[in-house]
């Protein structure tokens, strides 16, 4: 994907990127560079690494709540910081530049303080600095309520505001640039042969969140997917591309599998013996929404003898919690000492994702088989459009993740990846 | 000057006032205290003690010149974070508190960057925070231009904010608090009988500079006088009151001398047979408002045999380039070697300051007569409608102010003075 020349680029840039003044000297050369080539460019920064954290610290000396109107007004100068400083650095590097705070581009959000959703947002002050030959500095982070007070967006919402400025600019692409060079295949961490993903569909993104959360806030490529914007990951230490998230394409289909991940901080409820009658899911699952308790995978077998079982799974710092709650609100169901649960946490979920599994029936029946070959027991089964996702022991872990990313060639580069399924 | 129930108070603390989280509890409970009483209550803060420079330390990392437009955005989050921390310590003590920036009260200004004057408040939003029961906290030090960028009103500059704040409301009084406890007749650590001034008006306050700086921005004081504020100088540490800053009452000018000052940073310039012909001052001083150097004193002295001479004093810093700058510019006049010009930084400049001295002729008289009694000679003279400042050598400075304190009773209460003059 080269450039053409005349582009719009939105880049974005986190915490450690600005984290001193001499990286930020780094992204105003970046910046500068992109520009040069012709481009119109707006940069959104986030908050220098720490500096979040210790406008929270100061504020929790006096408050628990964090989202509270005065938190936000708090820890919004972090970003006001930021844009203030890389401005001076574009300057300092014989550019020209000019930041905009969240009421400047009228970043309109709701009023949910320290969660707000972006309701719209101006263009036309950029689109004049853009006029006048600047390079637009957005804080990240933060937004302005209709009635003008301070929002901000939650954590890792600059890449939020990067998406929502490139979707209201109508960008040619909004750069997201980490400390690390793009999505993998699977944590690298764990699986030395972990590929970097060059080019991956939204959808996909979203299910790999435990892979992309690091390097990507989850809600900006939701925004991303609703405007169409094309993001590009990449490290801000290299000018090697990263990976893509855009539009599905045709082609990616024949990427069957795209990624495995692996959660290891569920907890597994097993109840017997449910009378199987209707609404009896309901009564389960009402008070644990009403204790704010998520819950995950949720599978019910087949009745048998006039009753059934029903297995789920929540966070498993929430276990206990989970365990409580269904004592005291269904004793009828679970027994009056909660008898008829039993909880496992010893366990973790893992997943292959792929846009391709719509059109490739095999993908589950090869998945069962590389874990039974090394005697991995699948323990619960739950399935999406493109997604399918098992709950083994969590002393399996690591090894059904290098068992599955090997088994269905990802260490491989995509073409040759045929022939596997 | 009790209060009255139902009052409008605006009070304003410094950064140590707000230095610490512990600080800002304490100055918390002061406001509850004060609308506990029936007043409504708007508090103007700076930001905590070290901030400004820690964020001027960054930017001056990247640029050199600190009335910039990007400067302003990055040093206006130091009053961010303390409106926010105020109000957050106002509501943990159970009170009801909303923080306000500089554009959230329109607060505009003219775009002058670092040094910006304010042009217009809106009210409104404060009065409806009174009408809702709560304690309006204030953004000093910021505004923000017609265009919306932020801008600052220089150094100490929470002060202007504060009575320009309690003008726009038409309040009751404007208590600045500061860590001491108020003006003094003169600096208490040279003059160890300097007595705290209980009333003084705001002509002898500006003239007070040298002392006043201290503890209230002098652009703050001109602010008080123009739109007749009320303004209370008293300590955050104590209850006790300080020193009402107010418009000339008839009583004060039964206090003559109202404070001693002493500056000990400017120069003496001599030039001598300089020829008695029109224009010759305006050939001297003109390269030197050209060069940026603030003439202070000026005395010319009588014309004798068609020539006369100039005094004038210079910060000490300028001297050099005062005697550089006029060598190159007006070579006829001091020669081309600077021959005729003489300069002397080993001075000081004493002041006596009182209204009164508007209708007592005696005061000149007796401040020369204190002097000489100790062998003080005096080298220039200048004289305001309600100042007295005469230039000595700077070894007698502290001897000056004291015998002077001493001679015109300021060590007494104002009310047994009489007869001193």
């Amino acid at each position: 994907m080269l450039r053409r020349v005349g582009m719009l680029i939105v880049q974005k840039y986190g915490g450690t990127s600005v984290g001193s003044i001499e990286r930020m000297k780094a992204v105003a050369q970046r910046c500068l560079a992109t520009q040069r080539q012709g481009h119109d460019v707006a940069v959104v920064v986030s908050a220098m690494s720490g500096e979040t954290n210790r406008l929270l610290a100061l504020a929790a000396q006096l408050h628990d709540d964090t989202s509270d109107r005065e938190v936000d007004v708090i820890v919004a100068t972090g970003e006001q910081v930021s844009v203030g400083l890389v401005a001076l650095a574009i300057r300092a590097a014989g550019g020209k530049a000019r930041s905009f705070l969240g009421d400047q581009v009228k970043i309109v959000t709701d009023s949910a303080h320290s969660r707000a959703r972006i309701v719209s947002i101006d263009a036309a002050p950029l689109r004049a600095a853009f006029a006048a030959g600047e390079i637009a500095v957005i804080a990240g982070f933060q937004g302005v309520d209709d009635k003008g007070n301070i929002t901000t967006l939650g954590r890792g919402g600059s890449d939020t505001t990067g998406v929502a400025i490139a979707a209201a600019l109508d960008a040619d692409v909004c750069e997201i640039y980490t400390d690390v060079d793009g999505v993998y295949t699977t944590d690298p961490n764990m699986v030395p042969t972990a590929r970097k993903i060059d080019k991956i569909s939204y959808e996909e993104m979203l299910e790999l969140a435990s892979l992309g959360a690091k390097v990507l806030q989850i809600r900006s490529v939701e925004f991303g997917m609703k405007y169409g914007v094309k993001i590009h990951v990449r490290s801000s230490f290299s000018d090697a591309p990263g990976t893509w998230v855009v539009p599905e394409e045709q082609s990616m289909e024949a990427v069957v599998v795209s990624g495995v991940t692996v959660a290891k901080d569920e907890a597994k409820i097993v109840v017997d013996d449910l009378p199987d009658t209707p609404g009896v899911a309901w009564r389960v699952f009402a008070p644990l929404a009403d204790a704010n308790i998520v819950v995950d995978m949720i599978v019910q077998n087949q009745a048998w003898d006039g009753t059934t079982d029903l297995t789920f799974t929540v966070p498993a710092i929430d276990k206990k919690r989970t365990l409580d709650t269904l004592r005291q609100a269904i004793p009828d169901i679970v027994g009056a000492n909660g008898e008829r649960m039993t909880a496992d946490d010893e366990i973790c979920k893992v997943s292959v994702v792929g846009v391709g599994m719509r059109s490739h029936a095999g993908v589950a029946k090869r998945m069962f088989q590389l874990l039974a070959e090394d005697n991995i027991n699948i323990q619960l089964i739950a399935t999406s459009e493109i997604k399918i996702s098992v709950v083994v022991a969590k002393k399996y872990a690591e090894l059904a993740v290098r068992v599955l990313h090997e088994g269905f060639g990802l260490s491989k580069p995509p073409g040759e990846r045929a022939g596997l399924i």
